[in-house]
Parts: C-alpha cells; structure tokens; sequence
C-alpha cells in the first residue's frame, strides 16, 4: 500500500511526521516522501531538513495522499505543476488527506469545492475564498477525503484512517505503540479553549509573521 | 537558546519532531539536529530521512537537550562516543531530556542512576536494569532531567519545558498555535487504558520485531 505524503520548503515537520509515525507501522505500507524534485527540503521546523526520497512524477498512483501544511503551501497555491499532481494523483487514491494548511492546496486543486473542511483554525476564511465550507471540527471526513486541523491534528486524522483500512483493533495497537495517551499541561489548544488573550496573542503574531505560526 | 537534538539511524522521526515542533516557536531558540556526522540519517518512521545539520563534536554547551528514541538506541547504548558527549553536554545544560527510549541513552551515561525516570512502556524492564527507577508517568521532572514515556509524550514533555522556560502564556500560545487539542478516536494509548488483548498484541510483536515498535 503505497502512501504519498508531500514535502516542500516550509513544511511544517509535525504535519508530516505526526501521520508517518502513525501509517508506517499499517500492515503492508509503503511511506514515499514526494517532493517536486528528489532531495532535501528544509522545513519550517527547526529548521530540519527531510529528504524528498522521491519526485512528483515518479508517484503516480498512491492508495493513500497525505499533503501537510506550513508556512511554505503559500507558494504552492499557484503552482500548477503540484497542483495538477495532487489532481491527477486524487483521481485514483483510496484516501485523499491533508493537514494543516494542507487543506488549501487541495482546496486550490479544486478539490474541495462547496465541501466541508477543516484546517489550522488561522486559515479558515482563506479556506473559504478558496471554496471549501470551513467547519470547527477536528477532523472532517467527506467523502475520500479528510482534512484536519491544525499541525497535531494530523495525528488523530492517521488513527481514524488507520481503523478505517486496517480496523479499530490495529488502530488501537498503533495508538499503544506510539503511547498517544495525550496529557497537555495546559488546555489551551483550540481558540475556544484557550484564553482570550492567548488567542489574540498567537492571532496578531501570525499576521505579523505569516500564517499558522 | 542552543537547543541540541540527537539524531541517528533507526530514531523515531515523531520522538524529535514533537519536541521541535514545540520548542522552535520558543523566542531565541536555535536548534541543532546533531548527529556522530554531519549529513542524513534514516529513521524508522517510513523510513524517513532526516538531516544531522551538526556533528557532536560542533555542539559543546547546548543549554537544553533533547535525546529521542527508536530502535537506533539499541546500538547507541555502548557507544562511548555518543554517551561521553552526552556525559559533557549535561554538565552544562539547563535541561537535559529524553524521548520514548531516548531514556535508556541518558541511563546508559549513568545520568539516572537511581532516579525517577520514564521511557516506553515496554522498555520498563530495561530502563531498571540500567539503574533508573521507572515510573509509569508520563512525563518525570527530577531536578534538571526530564524523561517522557514512548513517542508522543514528547509534545506534553516540551510544552512544560516551553512552560519552564518562557512561562505558561508563551507555552499555552505554542499550544494553540500547533492545535494541540488531542482527539484521538480510541482510549488506547497507555498499557492501562488500552484492551488486555491489545497490550498483548503490542507486547508479542515487539518481542518479535524488536522495541518500542
């Protein structure tokens, strides 16, 4: 089972790797990092560089799409040639999924038009213009496709579509694996959770420094 | 704010992407993926590789530290190189930390010698006979040593590190900003909350496979 997951400068590295850890250890996976081009990518993480250990035309029919967000999908909005990959690739997938602002590539795709989707709670109105119907939720299934919210997220998106292809009792042995027993020392991680002031913190330092920051 | 993580072949991608995930977005933080040598190393997550941007010897008086796990440790727990360097390292660090079995390195250099300390649950065993005193917490403070248990725990561990560091509102804002608001679907993710017969499956394959897996 061939699992693409996309990867370009600006990545955000825990879109990425938060599935991986979960999908690799899928019965029979096969995880291709795909990149534009082979070779190394820096990440917005670190920054920590990745390697594409493959190029966009040399992954044409993965069973699995996993398109991560970060800093870096803004340049990937109006480029045609991932774009029309993410299409092509879409056309056949079992699963077509994003994380993050993941969610506005495959939006600028075309792919979620007048569908419901989620991403980085920052991003919601760009989802929107780029015709999506943004919802709160965590994780949103439609379909074949599921997006989810922001960075973590991609997390519990991996666990839903790990059960999904492999049953809840795999799913289960992955989550134990990974020890995914959650226990944030703050409950501040959604807008609605946090503190007022802690929302409109991270809100003005996003629009100073660029998105999902 | 040096930050040192240490990178090596058979590394759980996810045990040093979490915590970077996190303490990038720490203000004045610059971290270090340190690795024997500079250049890639293959993790075991899909396998992904990833880049050693520092060789140990480059990286002397990091002020925290960060030693995930994987498989990879296995052969890093009699290797004097890496344990000396983490020896030298922690004499000067203001926080010395450690990922899933990244525990059993920081044992391994005699640094928890009849400590409190975690790792992966079904490391335990292991982690007593190198002289920790496991616990089953999550995350252990005990004076400049934090350890966290298997994979995923280093998100919590290096939101209260963020917390220790810059205090809690910087912590909650990183928090909000990588959407950590955990949903997973299933409540499987400790040996305590997960079904007998998963704990089981988990605890067969990896006496098959090899750890932490």
């Amino acid at each position: 089972m061939e699992i693409a997951i996309l990867v370009f400068d600006g990545l955000t590295a825990l879109d990425a790797v938060g599935p991986s850890e979960v999908l690799w250890r899928l019965p029979g996976a096969e995880l291709r990092y795909v990149g534009k081009e082979r070779g190394p990518v820096q990440t917005e993480t670190g920054p920590l560089r990745v390697f594409a250990d493959h190029a966009l035309k040399e992954v044409a029919e993965p069973e699995i799409l996993v398109v991560p967000g970060g800093m870096g999908t803004r340049a990937l909005l109006d480029d045609e040639e991932v774009l029309d990959w993410v299409r092509a690739v879409h056309e056949r997938t079992r699963w077509t999924t994003s994380v993050c602002t993941g969610s506005l590539i495959l939006a600028a795709a075309g792919l979620l038009d007048g569908m419901p989707a989620t991403g980085h709670w920052l991003q919601m109105d760009r989802l929107a213009e780029l015709g999506a119907e943004p919802t709160g939720k965590r994780v949103v299934r439609e379909g074949k496709i599921i997006t989810a919210a922001g960075v973590s997220s991609g997390i519990d998106m991996a666990l839903e579509l790990a059960a999904l292809e492999a049953g809840d009792e795999v799913a289960q042995a992955i989550q134990l694996s990974i020890e995914y027993d959650p226990q944030p020392p703050f409950d501040a991680g959604s807008p609605e959770k946090a503190p007022e002031a802690i929302v409109e913190l991270v809100r003005t330092r996003a629009a100073a420094r660029e998105p999902a920051r």
